[in-house]
């Protein structure tokens, strides 16, 4: 017989073989046991599919009569694609729920808990939650922000350089740090880059991995005068979507022609130092982009830093020193005159991928 | 009954208690067993004391023949402040030695083996080599090279910044961090920083602990020019020494100033890019520095890479992102063209100390 905290465990075990699979939707896991024995089991795979609740209870049939129901998030009250979950876990005379965390919907927001308590049903809430919080991160803010995820990566040596003074940066860090990247964008919505790096290396900025078909998130390049050829790589490659962030009142020729070649125009606002990130943040997601992946350059970069919009940062930091005293650094943008004024963060985790480190870090406020 | 390796890794962690007391010494550990019972253990403690071995024979007494000696380093076969180790192992009468490593003193390199195996007792040498190895790295580089061992110390945030573009710095990392620091003046011989980090921050460059007297490294400022000020704290604080570096040549009233204060004025040829620091670190090891610690600045930092003279590289990341156009990097010297000519190193560990990552870097290169 294993414990309260196995079952959770094992229900975050299973949620989480479908991260990034599910935008806009979280990652959600549910284990039913009786007497002992695991009797239903699933998993949220994918957005438009049935909840891992239904899957576990499909499986479960009658046995689940008197079981106590594992479930990362709490199940939902709500009519979407599918009916609430609440009312079928109710339905299905379950004598005990054990949630890891509330659903930061506004839409549920512990009405599905309550559903279950006032049927008679025990249920309690908090098992395991900072992993369950951790695991739909992404989730959590969208609810709460209405704006996407916002992870900012990149890629130095260890004295804190991207490229030489030249601009030269193939590469800093190995094959098999820049194949997780590769995974990364398999996972996320959208890749940012500004129309520097467009220019300047003309990437394709899509998913390549080595086995599989990779899912190509949309390309969005911040781009106030539309300086973006039209024959480059982000024009021309038709595999994935692109959308140009250009400012309001943008208009001419240049307009016609990447939309001609498929090319979405967002215009944002411009405020003091450049397009209007957090207004661009806010359309994105009407555009049901969730998550964010900025890849620089370090102007860019230094534009979400100073807006306060990093909810994630990715260091692949590469054991080399480079030095120069022209060589381009991760973030640059206006000075500042105090350290005190640094983004104070928190280390995560630390993984090394073949002879790189990947430093996950999050800024040093609650998720949201 | 333990296993040869782990007697091996007692007699490691025994040597591992005095790193930083012995140099120019080696830091050897040892323990004798007989019939499954540890009958002697030693460890050298400090240069002028007596080796590990003694120790260990001293507490067996009769109980020494017939033993197995388990020893981090080869025992020594020369005379010097002490007889030759390999002499009273012989005369002990163990039957058998294990040995880590090899001695690699031009003087006793196999020698002191040599010596054992004639006299008919069986000896192995390579158990937790590697381990052995990297706790006496200075010792076996200086072995090798007759050049202290140079380790390059700085502190940044997570985008690679010393400072902003004003210099401010203060603090980078977190007063565990920083305490750190002071444990590993404590553990060095030298510590050197370039003049300009001396006009900048005025430092005293002493090792304070919190709760006992820490030892003072030798302070080795390069300045070429003598622009180090007499009212500075490195010239007027007299509990540790000072060596100024300058060029050959140079003379007049500043010298005899210094030298008055108690400065030793140490003169080396110039090259292309500065003092000739292949030469300085001669020098120095002549003056009984086996090991230094380099603290910057950024220009300072690059002669020693472009110089090829680092040995080992300790990075203190702090959880910040700063930012900032002109904010200091840790390595800045002469631009170069490509990432394949940055110095390849390879990740040995990475600690967490408060907020604080401490990762320890080692060239890809044999040690010395």
């Amino acid at each position: 017989m294993k414990s309260d905290r196995e079952y959770m465990q094992l229900a975050l075990d299973l949620a989480a073989t479908a991260r990034g699979n599910t935008n806009p939707n979280p990652c959600v896991g549910a284990v039913l046991v009786k007497d002992g024995v695991i009797v239903g089991t699933g998993l949220h795979r994918k957005a438009g599919e049935p909840h891992a609740e239904v899957h576990a209870f499909n499986m479960a049939g009658d046995h689940a009569k008197g079981a106590t129901l594992y479930v990362t998030l709490e199940p939902c009250s709500h009519y979407g694609k599918t009916p609430p979950c609440a009312k079928l876990v109710k339905e299905s005379e379950v004598s005990r729920v054990v949630v890891a965390t509330m659903d930061p919907n506004p839409s549920v927001a512990g009405r599905g808990i309550n559903l279950l308590r006032e049927a008679g049903i025990e249920v309690e809430v908090g098992l395991l939650e900072e992993e369950a919080r951790k695991l739909n991160e992404r989730f959590i803010h969208n609810m709460i922000t209405n704006k996407p995820f916002v992870i900012s990566k990149f890629a130095m040596t260890m004295d804190g350089k991207i490229a030489t003074h030249s601009g030269h940066s193939k590469w800093i860090t190995s094959e098999e740090a820049r194949l997780q990247v590769h995974k990364l964008r398999h996972a996320v919505d959208g890749i940012l880059v500004g129309v520097g790096t467009v220019l300047a290396d003309n990437p394709s900025l899509t998913t390549r991995l080595p086995h599989r078909e990779g899912k190509n998130p949309v390309r969005i390049i911040l781009d106030s005068e539309l300086k973006t050829p039209l024959s480059s790589n982000v024009v021309n490659t038709t595999e994935a979507k692109t959308i140009i962030v250009s400012a309001n009142g943008v208009e001419g020729t240049k307009v016609e022609q990447l939309t001609e070649k498929g090319v979405h125009i967002l215009t944002v606002s411009k405020s003091e130092h450049g397009l209007n990130l957090n207004e661009m943040l806010d359309e994105l997601y009407k555009l049901g982009i969730t998550d964010v992946l900025v890849e620089g350059g370090a102007e860019i970069n230094a534009s979400f830093l100073r807006g306060g919009l990093i909810n994630k940062v990715l260091l692949y930091m590469a054991p080399k020193i480079l030095g120069g005293r022209n060589s381009k650094t991760p973030f640059a943008g206006t000075d500042i005159e105090s350290i005190d004024e640094a983004l104070q963060l928190e280390f995560d985790s630390i993984e090394q991928i073949g002879p790189d480190l990947c430093i996950t870090a999050y800024p040093s406020v609650e998720i949201g």
